[in-house]
């Protein structure tokens, strides 16, 4: 928006307060929503950079989203723009790996990815929520299909190795089990007037109504074995046809192992905002989001250019690298403006000229350890033989979760799974471990929830994220006291300088952070070299 | 199975005894778990007709599912199978409308569908549930492609008309604050110590556990505004990136609100088993389906063919029928065995040689009156002014749901949703409308959702199954105390004749009560033309 269009138009601000005055609250809400606010997304579209001044040039360092966007957006502007990159690849941690693929860590191990042809795993970010609006925009933008990415699936399994024998049981069982027994206890308290000074008399008639529906409770409020369980975790013989259809009901599990699991987590997993239905994910890999970008802009990176120095004076910043695909011969890039990208916990390495507030910011957020592995099976045997079509499994284990491929749905062949999900402690235990042996453990502890695990099993890789020099960690991990203290000093331009990427924005560890962080960014840092701010 | 092997082997009751006694009941759950019971499907594969005696001679009258699937697996089995049926084409209530499509009801009122191309509607099946296994496997075994139907959406809307203003507001803010007010009335009556009698005291504790980490209450225990409240039901002003990332916390729906809007069945919709996650949907429409079924039998199809009795005797069966396509001449066709999968409400006004209590059965079960409606906008506003992908907005005004589509997502150009699926009262007062009518109270109440049903409407059909001359009706609506009386006389094989179709099966309005049926009625039937049973 240009200053003049700002000055005639009222602010969507005085736009929503006179609508509140008029129409009251519901008013209110409903103009919010119709302006594109209470959407779930801070994304109001491309930045508008009209009037750069042609031949300013901006470096950009790093690229990942963050940076090859920043890239872009600045180019079409009409800057001058050069991306310096560390890996011989763009997208960052936006990544996917297949047969073929080599990966080495810090250590010195290495990998060799021997996946089946069209075979993949998302070893970083994996599934897309609906409302990081920003991100699906340039998706469409740079040509990256989508399909959806199948989150919740009430045949995927709950395993707690406190409950049910450390057998794996039905998210739909556990889930109506759970959500019946509560029914069932709020119902009866209202029955024996226990609830009487709790709510209103009409609330709590309403509130009776509520918990026998939403519940599935029976004729008499239970929560027991019969039809209306069973319409909901499913028969012990299944409702079918003809002379032989009528079905049997399922047991309940006991109320006591019901909590004994403590799975409730898993349960309530999907009412999180960034959980929430419906998901995305790219057709073929998440890294042809990365491509995407990067066909953009392809032409702008230098690749292989491992970042020394980030000096900045009065006339410009200066950025000293080491030509990694040339025996690392020394360069310089002298630019009038520079967008850093790269990770903190690299950055914090570097030799930077930014003030101290900002250098404390870059010191002061730790980045999550996250291990991700990928496991090849000869076939798809959680199809075909327990109708499990993407989702997730939970477990108590340290692999945490077992998600099957949203794609390739009934297809037969090989077929490669997200074996374990470590973030925090186990992600430490198993970036510890041998690549071998972090198969050996996901397998061990995956058999737990798939008896056919060991007799299907191909092949698979991990990413130990704390072990990709590139980055030494997942993503930024925000305190509540560290955003207070420093978040601020971090994401505000250090005279020719700004940071952007996850670490700069409140979306931490989703891509979405990346693209608005860069957005803000670069308009901030296009105002700047305007003389604006 | 043959005799032979069932003698062999143990039954699969006696094998679950064996390991039940052995095992405990924790080893009976994963033995019946592995022997493919407990799975919610009760198909279990296609069925074994060894042994046919060439030259018997089958009837099959419908070309639905049930009917060529019965004619499909019978000549596989060495019969000679006729088929008769009484539309233009087969696949029976498996239908989709595309442009240039017509349809004619009773009372002779008619309609040309105008979709753009590749545009369609399904308005009798249209979702597949992961545990409709038989549907499942016939549909990989002819080719049809399935792609997921996106069901569940936290992103549509919740609107009830005695709550809110009359407004909508998303699922994700109504079940997040009906679970978080149902979880804080525990974890506040658990702290009175007012149900220290329903529970142990472990399990108390447990509970309280369950309902903060479950109902996303605060510090306090409280669903209050609030970081854990905006984390699940959304933001005011969304997490962002860079310098004006901060979000905003929304306000929480007054508990008041939440309990008048009465919607707990909506949010309570998907937990139930026929409506869970992983559901799938053919690609390009659900008479993909249909197609696949009759590209395996269209040579053995007689169209147009409309049935006026169904005689049999000690030799055979005799069909007497009208020719559509040649001015109704008169035709009778002579089989040994009749696979009968004519809808009940046809059915019972023919003259038909069965027993009576199987002509009781037929008379005794209504079927259910059903109006779908497709309309079709020219843009997906949805999509792409709140975004909503897929899934489905509940209403309880007469439409009851808006349910937008699963595919296409991302596209531009005019896309086709479902206005309004009426069943019941609802379903009558819209199968008494005209068809123009039906489309002006789709758009009247559609509206109080999306302010853009107006402008962005094109046009749109509606299907009233009541008023479909092949079927009278949507599907059977078997009471229980009919199916007492009257189910094992319905699908019981009468001297020459057996009963197929959905509602012949315990799934009753869904496909996979139509495959079922139609796999056990052929089974009987084959059994006793071998002179088994």
């Amino acid at each position: 928006m240009t200053d003049e269009t700002q000055r005639q138009a009222p602010t969507r601000r005085q736009m929503l307060t006179r609508i509140g005055v008029l129409a009251g609250s519901a008013g209110l809400y409903q103009a919010m929503t119709s302006l594109g606010h209470a959407m779930g997304t801070d994304f109001t579209g491309p930045p508008n950079l009209s009037g750069a001044k042609k031949g300013t040039r901006i470096v950009v360092l790093g690229a990942g989203l963050a940076g090859l966007l920043a890239a872009y957006e600045l180019r079409k502007a009409g800057y001058t723009v050069q991306v310096l990159e560390f890996q011989n690849r763009g997208g960052g941690r936006n990544i996917s790996l297949r047969g073929g693929d080599t990966l080495t860590e810090l250590g010195g191990a290495t990998q060799k990815v021997n996946f089946a042809p069209g075979n993949y795993i998302n070893p970083g970010p994996w599934r897309i929520p609906y409302h990081h609006q920003g991100l699906l925009h340039y998706c469409q933008q740079f040509g990256v299909a989508l399909e959806p990415f199948l989150q919740l699936n009430h045949n995927a399994y709950v395993h707690s190795s406190n409950a049910f024998d450390g057998k794996p049981v039905r998210y739909r069982e556990y889930a109506s089990d759970f959500f019946g027994y509560t029914a069932e206890l709020i119902a009866k308290s209202i029955d024996q007037h226990k609830l009487d000074d709790a709510m209103t008399p009409d609330e709590l008639a309403q509130m009776a109504s509520a918990m026998r529906a939403w519940g599935g409770l029976n004729a008499e409020g239970k929560w027991a074995k019969g039809a209306s369980s069973s319409l909901r975790r499913g028969f012990d013989k299944p409702q079918g046809g003809g002379m032989t259809g009528a079905p049997t009901y399922s047991d309940v599990f006991p109320r006591s192992e019901i909590l004994k699991a403590h799975a409730w987590n898993d349960i309530s997993f999907f009412e999180r905002l960034d959980m929430q239905t419906t998901m995305f994910q790219p057709v073929g890999g998440m890294d042809n989001i990365g491509k995407g970008f990067m066909r953009q802009v392809h032409d702008i990176v230098r690749l292989n250019a491992k970042v020394s120095a980030i000096h900045q004076n009065d006339q410009g910043v200066q950025i000293q690298w080491n030509d990694m695909a040339n025996g690392g011969a020394a360069q310089t890039t002298e630019a009038d403006y520079c967008v850093c990208t790269i990770p903190l916990p690299i950055l914090s390495q570097l030799d930077i000229q930014v003030s101290g507030p900002m250098k404390a910011a870059i010191a002061a957020v730790p980045y999550a350890s996250s291990v991700k592995l990928g496991l090849e099976f000869k076939r798809r045997f959680w199809e075909e033989d327990e109708q499990i079509y993407g989702g997730i499994s939970f477990t108590d284990q340290q692999i945490s979760q077992i998600s099957y491929p949203s794609a390739g749905t009934f297809t037969k062949g090989p077929a490669v799974l997200l074996g374990g999900y470590m973030f925090g402690p186990a992600a430490y235990d198993f970036a510890g471990m041998t690549p071998q042996e972090r198969i050996e453990n996901a397998l061990k502890q995956g058999q737990k929830i798939h008896a056919q695990y060991r007799k299907e099993f191909s092949n698979g890789v991990s990413l130990a994220w704390s072990r990709m020099p590139w980055t030494l960690g997942c993503c930024s991990m925000w305190s509540e006291q560290a955003r207070k203290a420093h978040y601020k000093d971090l994401v505000a331009i250090d005279n020719r300088i700004v940071l952007a990427g996850e670490h700069a924005s409140y979306i931490g560890c989703w891509q979405e952070g990346a693209i608005l962080s860069s957005l803000d960014a670069i308009s901030r840092l296009h105002k700047r070299a305007m003389g604006a701010a």
